[in-house]
């Protein structure tokens, strides 16, 4: 596609709101945790849900393998460098569970995070779609709980006034600069 | 799924952050459109977009047989008149074009409303995933443009500011006494 027509499409895409979420899943014993924008329902009755993951993540192959994630939803409390150790962090190179954090099992015996966190979600995997890059996995709901009130942190309000910008796997990554900005 | 666990599930499945946007498609010469809140990017490269419709929309059956649809990213300076119209109207029984209507068509031939716009997507239909209730669309964005300046309606602001409710039909609908709140 041309260049500028990617980028034109591209100023309509970034018009959709999205909420922040930690994903956590698990391979082997092992723990892994990443923030996703791009999760979302799909149906009420079955109660489904769907999140797109960057299959370059290590989450990604956690979730393949596991095939049940758990979802954080946060609140506009999180401070940037909780997201940056979620978000920016590689989980081969990285324990992100290492410092301390609040985080209970329950159904799927997966861990949920607590911390500034407003409820949570649990998932079983049903259905794996190949995007290419990504991976849309389609999830049934098993649990989730309220954990307490406060607003919902939404990608607007990250950009705007944690100054926040999206890692170079997530879905709505646009290039180099925002990256660069990210490191910095 | 013991009723109790539902409504828990639900309660947790809320804290997920959506914008508004007014989905066309066409049948036989015919438009129809709604109001949808799941869409949302899956990848960046190639710029992948899905969004999920009940199967008893009338624009579920436009979307299957064109296998096109455009997506117009509404403003919060949409009324609640104009959300009403393409959302909780049913096309089979009502025009939703009749009324005067700024739209164009462009790459797909499919309608783009212009009205309370902030930018639109249009997008070819790549794989349909049966999840039950609904239809979810993944779908290939291969035209939008940003029209005008101003905040994207998210569902947050829609339900707070403009006290909207979730048609019957919605992927993030609870239950009888929210649409019986909508209807009156």
């Amino acid at each position: 596609m041309d260049e500028e027509i990617w980028q034109k499409n591209s100023d309509s895409i970034r018009l959709i709101s999205y909420g922040l979420f930690i994903l956590c899943s698990r391979m082997k014993g092992k723990y892994n945790a990443l923030i996703v924008n791009t999760i979302f329902q799909i149906s009420s009755n079955p109660q489904m849900i769907a999140v797109s993951i960057c299959k370059d993540n290590y989450t990604h192959e956690f979730i393949m393998k596991s095939k049940v994630f758990t979802a954080s939803g946060l609140s506009t409390e999180t401070p940037l460098k909780f997201i940056g150790r979620f978000g920016f962090k590689l989980g081969k190179d990285f324990d992100k569970f290492k410092d301390p954090l609040k985080y209970e099992k329950f159904i799927t015996g997966m861990p949920i995070i607590y911390d500034y966190s407003l409820g949570y979600l649990e998932a079983v995997v049903k259905e794996s779609v190949d995007c290419g890059t990504h991976t849309l996995f389609i999830a049934k709901v098993v649990g989730g709980k309220i954990l307490s009130d406060g607003e919902p942190l939404t990608y607007a309000y990250y950009k705007k006034h944690l100054k926040g910008k999206a890692p170079k796997n997530s879905p709505t990554y646009y290039g180099g600069i925002e990256l660069q900005k990210a490191k910095s």
